[in-house]
């Protein structure tokens, strides 16, 4: 059998050593610097022939800078003639740009699709992309992860009567992740009906179902600006939710996301760390879970070829 | 015939601009920001169904940030129906990283060639390539102009005697360059013979060929941290040149560059404008030639199907 690889770029270095600890492996040698311009030079600092690499990059802020480091290496593994390029992507970035919103936009999480597998991927494995359509943009093998068993165990955990709790989608297209957290917590589900007015502003119009007297848990995929989340969190407290709790697969928490977070009804946000927090973004309303046990399975799966979707049944 | 739209993006506006006035055309419309959480949004304000689109952007510092808006308007471009997708680079970054120095390094020249035609540009623009060969790293059409014939003609209208020049190549790699501004200056050539330690650290050897008493001319495609070309400067004057200038196509002038050539024995510096001069580095040292008439005669010549390479007969 090819042997197993695991190579970290700069994103996320916590989760991918997490992650490499979980299997009991050590990190690839890899050097990823800068030179004087600002050109990314990668080397990799040990052979790798023949070997089935899994690279660990989530392309978050900087996005740029992260995605141009992840397809550099992608083409020095390939060029390293490693059996198999396996990327994990914990956070797909440019997932929003999934579709033609308006005439003469950009496509761009398909074209980010397209550089992968141009640079050399063979196999990618993502976690909660924006819109599930985006394995389509790959012709490559993509396996797609759910933090949702994650999320709903930490609630479970809790000890909030299950009578009591309502789980909510901030939006139409959340619907189907709210389902399943519901599933899991035999809870009903509420959505807000809100209509956003652009980018990164959001206005919330009202609330279908009921979430009087409960204790609400508002999930969605991404939380980035958190205007979406902490209007529906108020939306809620004034409809008569008793308490609301917000949880998301990734924490973006650009702009005055923390700013607004603080000063929300919301009593604790719970976030993954598939996008590494920076010190200026953590907050005692924050709850941090680790997706380094689930991703460490679904790489081992890969690697000895067996179904990666059973990780949620 | 199909019309004929040129697009700036934000590497190098002012080239932008002066190319298509050069052209007596206006610039495209279209919109090049950035969302909340720094990821490119791009939006092409004009019709362009059936138009023959040039996009000018220098993939200069930072270059990962300028090539990833130059790959996300080239896909808007291309699904904005247009006939055909130039992309003019006035400067290609990573062209350095033009082969596998050490084992297990990527190529990244060659990976930005195929992330171009991925994303579905049609015909690339090019001046002064690090290497000519990265022109066979595109399967697509490339025109590569090159900067001698302006460099050149600047140094003649100096009003130097012809018998006093003599153009000297910093390295074996540049000799090319330097026979043909040579030849354009009818002086002949010398070499500076040296080792390189480690990247961005340059030292001098000694001198091929007679610069005593002589104005010497030192030509390179790029200046970046500037060892090589002042350290070049120091040994020719201590082989007796009276007077040093140096010239480049592309001032990369990172790091220590500008103090490195201010304290040097060059007495001027001439650059082109294929990469935008940041304010701190610009110097009295340092005279900016305009490659725009260059550019917009090349543009011109593609739109019309002539040929480019008559520019330099
Ligand atoms: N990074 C981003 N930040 C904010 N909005 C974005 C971003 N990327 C894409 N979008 C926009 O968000 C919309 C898609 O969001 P959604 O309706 O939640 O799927 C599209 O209209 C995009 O133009
Ligand atoms: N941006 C850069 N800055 C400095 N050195 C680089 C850069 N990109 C590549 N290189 C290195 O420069 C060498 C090529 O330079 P040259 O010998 O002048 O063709 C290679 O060994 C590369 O590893």
């Amino acid at each position: 059998n090819s042997q197993l690889k695991i190579f970290s770029l700069n994103s996320n270095n916590p989760l991918a050593q997490e992650i490499a600890q979980e299997m009991g492996v050590e990190l690839g040698k890899s050097s990823v610097k800068h030179f004087s311009d600002g050109e990314v030079q990668i080397s990799i600092e040990e052979s790798i022939r023949g070997c089935d690499v899994f690279i660990v990059q989530s392309t978050s802020a900087p996005v740029n800078e992260h995605l141009m480091e992840l397809l550099i290496m992608v083409d020095a593994v390939k060029r390293a003639s490693a059996r198999t390029v396996n990327v994990v992507m914990p956070y797909y970035g440019y997932a929003r740009q999934d579709r033609k919103a308006k005439a003469r936009e950009p496509i761009t999480a398909k074209l980010v699709a397209n550089l992968l597998e141009t640079a050399g991927a063979t196999r990618v494995i993502v976690l909660d992309l924006h819109a599930p359509q985006i394995q389509g943009f790959f012709d490559i093998l993509i396996d797609h992860l759910m933090a949702v068993p994650l999320l709903s165990d930490y609630f479970k955990s809790k000890g909030i009567p299950e009578e009591e709790i309502v789980v909510v989608s901030p939006d139409h297209g959340g619907v189907t992740r709210a389902r399943k957290m519901a599933e899991r917590l035999k809870a009903p589900i509420a959505i807000i009906d809100k209509r956003r007015p652009k980018p990164n502003v959001a206005e919330v119009m009202n609330i279908v179902g009921n979430v009087d007297g409960k204790v609400a848990i508002l999930i969605d995929d991404i939380i980035d600006t958190a205007g979406t989340i902490t209007i529906g969190a108020d939306a809620l407290r004034a409809a008569g939710a008793k308490e609301v709790y917000a949880c998301c697969s990734h924490p973006v928490l650009s702009g005055p996301a923390i700013e607004r977070i603080e000063n929300s009804s919301i009593k604790e946000l719970v976030v993954t760390n598939t996008i590494q927090l920076a010190e200026d973004k953590k907050s005692p309303k924050i709850t941090e879970l680790s997706v380094a046990k689930l991703m460490a399975d679904a790489i081992s799966r890969v690697y000895e070829n067996k179904s990666v979707s059973t990780l949620f049944d």
